[in-house]
């Protein structure tokens, strides 16, 4: 093998001893659950310790597979991990499957299985059961991961439908940032300006889960701002038809470079991808309390109050810089494809 | 869009408007399931009511979509309970993530979906959290689907390391049925022979739940035999080094139309995958009775037992029909890539 790059092979996803020797080569040193280890098809695990579970799953086909900030496989981790904080969960149990490409090289299988497997420690989940899957060269794209998870509620149950009139809006940080990473990766050879903008990528359960501990059901909803952007995720928010959410457009904060970005592409950060940053309604009493705390972390240094919800009629509304006011539309079709 | 077939674009992955539209249109009349419904990223569910829970994660990348008996969606529910039944779990709740190739007919999606649903009300569980992404033609292969599942375990517990000398070896039904139908349907225009064989997938939880309650722990081990076929499955059985298994190859439950298809193209049904078969080693005072249960059961009919567990070294070994003795290796490579 002097000088080759190891590559996977279709016959890693036969099922046989190919596929035992690339989970050995690429997986198991990194994901040393003792479910897992026993190579079972299912993972025996302790009955979560809650009268409710959340149970969630996201498939990653972001391209490019590396990008400043993280990789498919940190994403693939936080992404879910974060859904299920979101929903108000504290995250316990991963599950992973791995389509893989014919031709993959194997050193970067293993840089991603790293990745997730890092990820997991510093959320406190395990990687618990596995799959891996190989196609043809052609038939699919490098590497998608499926990533499923189970948490359990605790004091904050995150419905929209207890939102309601006087209560306060809330970003955890600028927007934009992941979404702006992954099209600057894909447009290197087009762009010729130098930027230090990343991903946000991150596990948002050693922020969020302390302040459901201390406010339980003030904090009324709360989502990741993934794919759709901030305005999309705003309108999962209003499911009911009798009050509104205003936002004020120069709070929500936006990254300096983030901003340039959109500027020259004709693309708006608020309907940009994020993979490390929630949108939240609280109760108006707590709101500077949440503030306070989110600040204190790494992930929420840039938290704000962006706007209120009052008595309306089921839309999200921007007050724009210039003072005028819009309906904030959710995304129709896709500025960014493929971002998570 | 008169004439027109109506096809999956890359804005259906968006996560917005148009993502809402694929949805509605191939998915929320086939998942009825409240949690899903409400359409947050994570489902909120109760507590399963066991003492340890069983969580497991499969991807489809079946080609072709469609075969006779069955087709990806089908497989995807199925193989995900037979996975938890195998593990000796009642499955319960399944999240479903679809990656689609820009392109794919919708009518094709429906379809799927249909049979999901159709599968899951049989085996009684719930599709409760899903995810649909799409990518670009040319990065996929029409549907890639992951099912995860949790189940809770009840009075079997499938463990290798309890299988012990004296034990009895039994398979449910034939073998091979399932990987020689997918390699029939890719080479149709070569072989010129009509065949009625089809998949057997199905899930497995009425045959084999019933056994566990009566059974408990005197059924030691179980596996569902899918990729990597008989053999390379009851390797997996062999953990302790001290014991063998020795099976005959006679007694092996083979349909002849599927031997045929193996002798002309030079392939082995034991290392051939199957999709609603398992193996199991139980204890010899129970093997009768579980044999006449499960040949009450339509997926059943042909259960036999095939061996025994003595001591040994590890091995599996087939006592051949000529009367010789050799040993069942685990399959190495693929003789038919890409059948789940």
């Amino acid at each position: 093998m002097t000088g080759q790059t190891e590559v996977v092979k279709l016959g890693h996803g036969a099922g046989g001893t190919l596929t035992k020797q690339l989970i050995e080569r690429a997986f198991l040193k990194y994901f040393r659950s003792k479910a897992l280890l026993e190579l079972g098809d299912s993972a025996i695990l302790s009955r979560p310790n809650s009268s409710e579970i959340a149970f969630t799953t996201d498939s990653y086909v972001v391209s490019p597979i590396f990008f400043p900030g993280g990789n498919i496989g940190k994403l693939s981790i936080s992404g879910t991990v974060n859904d299920l904080v979101a929903a108000g969960a504290k995250p316990l149990y991963i599950s992973a499957g791995f389509i893989i490409e014919e031709g993959f090289p194997m050193d970067q299988l293993e840089e991603v299985a790293k990745s997730m497997s890092e990820t997991a420690k510093t959320a406190n989940v395990e990687v618990v059961t596995a799959d891996t899957k190989v196609v043809e060269h052609g038939k699919g794209d490098g590497l998608f991961i499926n990533t499923a998870g189970i948490g359990v509620i605790g004091r904050t149950v995150s419905r929209a439908a207890s939102i309601g009139v006087g209560d306060v809006v809330i970003v955890s940080g600028a927007m934009g940032n992941h979404g702006a990473t992954i099209l600057l990766s894909r447009k290197r050879d087009e762009l010729s300006f130098e930027t230090k903008i990343e991903s946000d990528c991150a596990p948002l359960d050693g922020m969020l889960l302390p302040l459901y501990e201390e406010y339980g059901r003030e904090i009324r909803w709360v989502r990741d701002v993934t794919r759709g952007g901030l305005f999309t995720i705003l309108n999962e928010g209003m499911t009911r038809r009798n009050i509104e959410m205003v936002v004020s457009e120069s709070t929500i904060p936006v990254d300096r470079e983030v901003q340039s970005i959109c500027d020259i592409l004709g693309l708006d950060p608020f309907y940009l991808a994020n993979e490390g940053k929630v949108a939240m309604v609280v109760s108006s009493k707590i709101a500077e309390g949440v503030i306070k705390r989110l600040r204190k972390h790494e992930h929420g240094r840039d938290a704000a109050i962006i706007g209120k919800v009052r008595k309306g009629d089921g839309h999200v509304y921007v007050e724009t810089v210039t003072g005028g006011l819009r309906i904030a539309e959710p995304l129709l079709d896709d500025p960014v494809p493929r971002i998570c």
